[in-house]
């Protein structure tokens, strides 16, 4: 590759490209590090040497670990953004404000843009992504989903001539820390989320994580591109796991499941649902044995088939590799002249599936009362909804019976009046957990 | 993305990229029929029409399930890379000859080029590169390793900002439908391979599957584009599966691991190590659960720490999709202006460690007269050559005692020598099993 040839702007030999940061945390400053550390192999691969010019940070009397000159910190983000001498703007601060704007400026000034920033994306990506468009800068986000594993560039390079069907992730390390947890010791939810806290895997405020706010805001990027239509996080169903009892976690494995919050979006024709919900995995799929707090994406295209991609969710060096290699992709594109695959949301909106026409399996345990006709009566409500059983297991007896039920595929409007009639039998003491099972071959 | 404005050559609206293909076994059929179904999507995505626009193969008068003009077919390959009209050619032939200088004249001719030949590329790989950089052409071949997994687009592109350290692989399909057989029925060796043959998962002559060949060319890739270091399928320590025995199968079993055909590769410094062989892998290693015809490439990188990439690894659709995304990316670059990575092996031959000095552990069965003393001699052995023990377990008695031992981390120079000492024992009265053991915490 020869590239100073094609090299669109006067430079100096070799030729530079120059990076301002927004932030620098915890991947801001892995990114400065390894910016530094493997410079010599970065400037090889990118065809150009790549040089960390500005950081804005909050407080710049802090001491970072980033070797850099004193003038080139900042507290004023908009400085750097409207910089003339910066090429790439990389936004790692995080939440909606002030990044959306920072992202929108800094791309309308002709900056290339990375950005790590889920929730932006995940609400506004179409803001952001326009404002790229049009000013012919490249936006890349490998990092905001799943932190190293590189899933954006193979969604939309690799399956380029492929047909997504449905992406199912494990997207959330501190939920998937609790459930292995769960899994191996059989400790409740309180205690393993307690563990992932003093392990630093979980946050002082961990209910983004566990409600499910996180998964769905990477869920909505990742559906966007392998449907090639933008979801946005208000159209994903969201349910956490702080229901999810020690007892369900042993009745899974029992059963030959684990149980993982999935972070799961189908294509139907023209519709697409998405959903972040805990469910129940077999124990010979792929996602069962993604553990602690690894992350991972299954993917199932209608040609390649089934491909699952698995890594570290978070961190670090992990994220900033990916912010890295992002970078890195620009650098190449400015040195041969190239662009990288821009917004590919073809359609504006996807389509949402109406909820109730969602189709799932379920796991359904009922505590109920130990007589002659009861199994008949629950077996009466879910053939009168329309809903298969295909598996039942009476566990304790007396006041103690139970009976757990797994479900074959129909609608969720049926589950759902399946529930409501089940919850009316006087047999029925209470509905103790509703599961959704993903992974079999039915579904 | 605004198409029309960049293409770099004068065209009808909207842009039309010419496709010429050499073969159109089962990967070309496929590859004809996705470029076919998916042709809307496709376009979109590519900002370019793709037309399949000649086809070269050896009969053109066999019916073939592909939708073409009679006059697209040709048995002369070079008339398809001569073919001024044609923009990008798809080599899907395999084997060295004519492939090899059918590519090179492709890209010498100004072609870019999208190839699935692992032969070609694992041991003429410097050759076709530098033709396609003299030219300035593209030349992707993300097909050419376990089919339609991205692996080559993530290792180039996704960890350009981090440093490969090993890469191991289960990228032979027949092998480890084999070992997943023998593990999970208890089968043979035999046996298993007759089941892959009825099922069509083991070619009539399977010598270049069952003896790691086809799985060393695909390394050698592999290991070159993770280590920016050409390394060519003579580089590679080939083992085959044909030793591997029920009982070894079944004691890994008991010990916790599965017997994997790996194809791994290391880099230790300035040196690179590549080896196909069996080895022992723990339980709880990911790679373990790969089942059946699937493939998996396991990353550990210094920042993005293990990755690992699962899928089909062979297979007419898989492949076939990998092929398409590569026409896409070519198709793209086309619209855009730019070039995808080149060749990135900047070491020209990789330096490779000499065997004597590979480090790992190793799985050692030995038969023992059972007498006092015997364990005694056979650890002083290990001790001489300086291998460290971590655990023993004797197995029967008598005429058929047995020490199975699990070592620490070696040279594979010290174990050679341990393997040699332990032969001349007269306490021992064969080695029956030495299988390496890998992906445990010690290496």
């Amino acid at each position: 590759m020869s590239a100073a040839r094609s090299f669109p702007r006067p430079l100096e030999a070799p030729p530079i490209v120059r990076v301002g940061m927004l932030g620098c945390g915890v991947v801001g400053a892995a990114t400065a590090r390894i910016l530094q550390d493997h410079a010599e192999d970065i400037a090889q691969r990118a065809g150009a040497a790549i040089e960390l010019r500005r950081v804005a940070v909050r407080d710049v009397t802090k001491v970072r670990p980033v070797a850099l000159d004193r003038s080139a910190w900042t507290d004023d983000p908009y400085a750097v953004v409207r910089d003339p001498e910066i090429d790439v703007v990389v936004e790692l601060i995080g939440g909606v404000d002030p990044a959306r704007d920072l992202l929108v400026e800094a791309a309308r000034r002709g900056k290339h843009v990375v950005s790590a920033n889920k929730e932006v994306l995940s609400s506004f990506g179409r803001e952001v992504m326009s404002a790229a468009e049009e000013s012919g800068v490249d936006l890349l986000f490998e990092a905001s989903v799943a932190g190293g594993i590189p899933i954006i560039r193979p969604l939309k390079e690799s399956l380029a001539g492929d047909r997504v069907r449905r992406v199912m992730g494990i997207v959330n390390g501190t939920t998937n820390f609790v459930l292995t947890r769960m899994s191996e010791t059989g400790a409740s939810f309180e205690t393993a989320l307690a563990e992932a806290r003093r392990l630093g895997y979980a946050e002082a405020d961990p209910s983004a994580d566990i409600e499910g706010r996180d998964a769905a805001a990477k869920l909505a990027i990742l559906a966007s591109i392998a449907f090639n239509a933008r979801v946005v996080i208000d159209d994903v169903v969201q349910e956490g796991i702080a229901g999810i009892r020690a007892e369900d976690v042993a009745a899974a494995h029992d059963l030959g499941y684990e149980i993982k919050l999935l972070a799961a979006a189908e294509r139907d024709g023209e519709q697409v649902s998405a959903r972040v919900q805990p469910a129940m995995v077999p124990q010979t799929h792929p996602l069962a044995s993604v553990r602690g707090v690894f992350n991972a994406v299954f993917v199932e295209a209608e040609e390649a088939g089934e491909l699952m991609f698995l890594g570290r969710g978070a961190g670090g060096p992990a994220t900033g590799a990916a912010v890295v290699g992002d970078i890195v992709e620009i650098a190449r594109n400015l040195a041969s002249g190239g662009r990288s695959a821009g917004c590919t949301c073809y359609l504006d909106r996807a389509r949402i599936e109406p909820r109730a026409r969602t189709r799932m399996r379920f796991y359904v345990v009922l505590a109920v009362v130990d007589r002659p006709g009861v199994l008949a009566s629950v077996a009466g409500v879910f053939a009168r909804h329309g809903v298969s059983i295909a598996s039942v297991r009476q566990e304790g007896f007396g006041v103690e019976a139970r009976l757990a039920i797994i479900t074959h595929v129909s609608d969720e409007g049926s589950h759902t009046a399946t529930f409501a009639g089940l919850a009316r039998l006087d047999v029925v003491k209470r509905i103790e957990s509703t599961i959704r099972v993903m992974g079999t071959d039915e579904g």
